[in-house]
């Protein structure tokens, strides 16, 4: 699926502090993380390139999200990851554009998706 | 959106309860918890119904999937909701379904749409 994505030139651990500020900027906390890499070692003895899942939340976008439609849980928060891929460390958020498709939330998935691009701009400026 | 949903008669505590367990019957670890009506009443003030995301991920099924396709990692893990209606309480999974739409990935979808049918029919049979 298509991605809001970057490719930088930090370590993943530098690459998770700089997104998440660059989230915090356009309003989004990171209220989930998954080691994805760490849990299919542990849960199934395999070995992956090393994987994060981070869930980010934008409070003032995900209260009006769910007030014009409360089955949008289903959809939050939004995903980014930040992954080890040969060229460097690659971020990634989901685009709200590609999973929110109700012509009456368009706005709200715009806004969401516009903010989240800034995100990734702002890392991209920096660390590319 | 089409969610595999069903509402029972238990609380929101024993329903998570019953939903995690009826998951893990089926592969599926809770990995990540968001409580979103407390997040936004501390963000915002604004009060809502009760309403609780799980991220749920069987992790044979998210290893396949990544496998296959590494850009899968934005769709992972599965949502499970549990939230307070007048009726009771609604207990709603995301059908992977209706997420992964590439037919390559349509069997692995197919599986983890089953497994999650699986587990809330369950809950339904108990608690409804």
């Amino acid at each position: 699926m298509n991605a809001i994505e970057t490719i930088v030139q930090l370590s993943l651990a530098d690459a998770e502090l700089a997104v998440r500020e660059a989230l915090a900027k356009q309003g989004f906390g990171v209220l989930t993380e998954i080691d994805v890499s760490a849990t299919l070692k542990e849960k199934l003895g395999v070995e992956r390139p090393p994987l994060k899942i981070l869930g980010a939340c934008n409070p003032s976008l995900a209260h009006r999200l769910l007030e014009h439609d409360p089955s949008m849980s289903l959809l939050l928060p939004c995903n980014v990851v930040v992954e080890g891929v040969e060229a460097g460390t690659r971020v990634a958020a989901v685009d709200p554009l590609e999973l929110i498709t109700e012509p009456s939330l368009a706005e709200l998935a715009g806004e969401a998706s516009a903010r989240l691009h800034a995100a990734i701009d702002e890392l991209a400026a920096r660390a590319t």
